[in-house]
């Protein structure tokens, strides 16, 4: 992480509000954070948020969400639909997600929209984390004499919009590794049968879990035992995230069902150019023009099907920090990884993973698959200590979030 | 299970109350519940059983727990505290958590103690699920004009008892697996390394499911492995549990700890007499008078630590399922199993568990070892299907209670 320049905005933000927030706030940030949700899948590259505005007596005004990438930010949706419905905006509330914009980028600074507007208090979730915006767009309002606060629900606004911050602050994604076991730990029986260890409410979870990410992840193994699409499928999506494939070998059959529309999908290997080519070749052939001749191919558009040379770690393997990277550079927020035990294990190795979603279904496999091929450790001091996150039962199944103790330190301003 | 007789009280005992519950009937009711529990320990090989007695404004009178074995029961107690008070008892409610008796054991029935102190009406959570007197009680006090309902919490007020059940409608302990683990499911590296995988909290937390239990199951290789004591300390106990070891060669070191005071100690074995005899008489020599030559020993009292010959099944093993059954005879009622994976894999092999108390520690071990030897399968439908229970935070652990789905079908009346 680049060392914070000495003028770092955090030391002129406003400091979070002493006062706790009253039940209306809570509420109309509770409903800003469930609109910014709808942005998943809509807004990326770019953060996913939710804005609420009210009236001095509580009453809903206008709300609403950011739009695609180069359309109108939360705050402008939400201040159109209170206009649209007649109301003025003098002296109104607005709940927003995450601190509003103070720079020109493709839409005008939405603090400013907010100041011209007449509003009378702006209450955030949590300032922009990017160490060279944060707490301009607060501090803009508030020299505009609007009533500042912040730090209403900021773990669950952090969490909807992590992989974004990951990627800016990081350069790289936020990995988020899905797991679906039995009580005693296993995802698949040793003959390789794991349809169905969890329930259906489980399963369209897990969907909505790949909708909210950019790209989902698996191994060649996972590929070959088991053939997935990885697609949203058992909820609606704008779009579907890339699938990506880790593939040193570059074995993944043609007719892989994951290679099939819609959707882009990036393979990284660590093969030649000519073995590419000549896979590209045959993947053209099997699905018309769905792959591409290389990232820079010049015979076919879009490319959905990508190759993507990758320098081979130890034995080949693919190096899988420099895929994140890579990912990173092309857009990739959250990262969400559907896989085996070898590359799980890889992941956890390199100490690649920052959440765990776990599936625990009520019933007993005995001897089976294991989540990851890691260890056996020397010492329990060598475990990796997590911290719980949400637990809750989905259907008939429970679900455990969970993530590396004191992930979000030292590069995260203001986590522990 | 033996088939119902014809005039099967259930026949006639009173239907569970339409009517819900009031907010002051659940509160007294949860009262009776903790009281109850504080019968852990104390009333076996009875039943632990609450009662509070409130009068017809809701005023608590008196309250109070079934004693030691012999001694008095809850609603005795609760009446005792309320005219010790001063108290009436005339036109009082009594909430019990099991249907008052009827018959004259070491005490006289408290169903007609009930009738002679005026009681307006009764409520129980459960009536006494053993066939041949189950509604009786009730009865009684219906025939005496008290107004009587059931239903009330029955769930819980069944699993305080479920050992006491157990062992009286199936002749055998009901048997708990306690299993701590890391979330991927491993209880040890592979080094054996274990102490201490879960936090503070949660190891108390098993002592006090520990005191609950007549006696605490473990297995040869767990006393060579871990040298475990079994016996409770870090929560108060009136008495301590009956520890047992399945060990069929008896290879039981006389220096273990388990075999220390205080309480007594069970050793089921395949091996001969003579080598019981001979063990026994080295176990004397180490700890004194705490050993006698068999159950029948004439030289030693008491008999702390005893063998007891079980006919081996294959391979010499201890026949488990004939175990159960002895030690149902010597009136466990709860049998808290903390054994390692090759006791844990038999008992779920056979079929023997009825709960699992799983502990999960927020950590990753990878490799190591695991919740119980059993499998591999060849079908998920082979899968030992589960019905969650409590699940909550103990510490920084998740506990997560399950029962194999169905358990409680075919041996406890009322249950699907």
């Amino acid at each position: 992480m680049p060392a914070m320049p000495e003028n770092h905005p955090h030391a002129d933000a406003p400091a979070p509000s002493p006062a706790p927030f009253s039940p209306q706030d809570q509420q109309a940030m509770a409903q800003a954070l469930a609109l910014a949700e709808q942005g998943f899948g809509l807004t990326e590259p770019n953060p996913r948020v939710g804005c609420v505005i009210v009236d001095a007596q509580g009453r809903l005004l206008g709300s609403g969400h950011t739009q695609q990438a180069g359309g109108p930010h939360a705050e402008v949706m939400a201040m159109r639909t209170a206009r649209a419905a007649g109301h003025s905006l003098i002296g109104a509330t607005a709940y927003v997600t995450l601190e509003p914009c103070a720079h020109h980028g493709r839409t005008p600074p939405c603090a400013d929209a907010l100041i011209e507007a007449g509003l009378k208090r702006v209450v955030a979730a949590i300032t922009d984390p990017f160490p060279l915006v944060a707490g301009q767009g607060l501090a803009r309002l508030a020299a505009a004499g609007i009533q500042v606060e912040q730090g209403l629900m900021a773990e669950a606004a952090t969490a909807i919009n992590i992989g974004f911050f990951s990627r800016v602050l990081r350069q790289r994604p936020w990995v988020r590794m899905k797991v679906a076991a039995s009580l005693d730990g296993r995802t698949a029986l040793m003959n390789g049968q794991s349809q169905w260890i969890t329930g259906a409410a489980a399963r369209a979870d897990g969907h909505a879990w790949r909708r909210r990410a950019s790209a989902v992840l698996t191994g060649i193994g996972t590929v070959l035992d088991d053939d997935p699409r990885l697609d949203v499928r058992h909820v609606p999506t704008p779009r579907q995230p890339m699938r990506v494939v880790v593939d040193a070998p570059l074995r993944t059959p043609v007719t892989a069902r994951l290679l099939a529309p819609p959707g882009e999908v990036l393979v990284y290997t660590s093969a030649d150019e000519t073995a590419q080519a000549a896979w590209l070749a045959e993947v053209q052939a099997a699905h018309g023009a769905r792959a591409a001749l290389g990232p820079d191919g010049t015979d076919v558009a879009p490319p959905l099907v990508q190759c993507v040379s990758m320098p081979g770690g130890p034995a080949g393997k693919v190096d899988l920090a420099a895929m994140l990277a890579d990912l990173a550079r092309r857009g990739v927020n959250e990262l969400h990884v559907e896989a085996g035990h070898r590359l799980n294990g890889s992941l956890l190795r390199e100490g690649l993973v920052d959440e765990f979603l776990v599936y625990l279904a009520p019933k007993l496999l005995g001897l089976g698959r294991e989540m990851w091929s890691w260890g056996p450790l020397e010492s329990l001091d060598q475990a990796i200590e997590l911290e719980w996150g949400d637990v809750q039962s989905v259907g008939g199944d429970l679900r455990l979030l969970a993530r590396p103790r004191g992930r979000l330190a030292g590069w995260l301003p203001g986590t522990p």
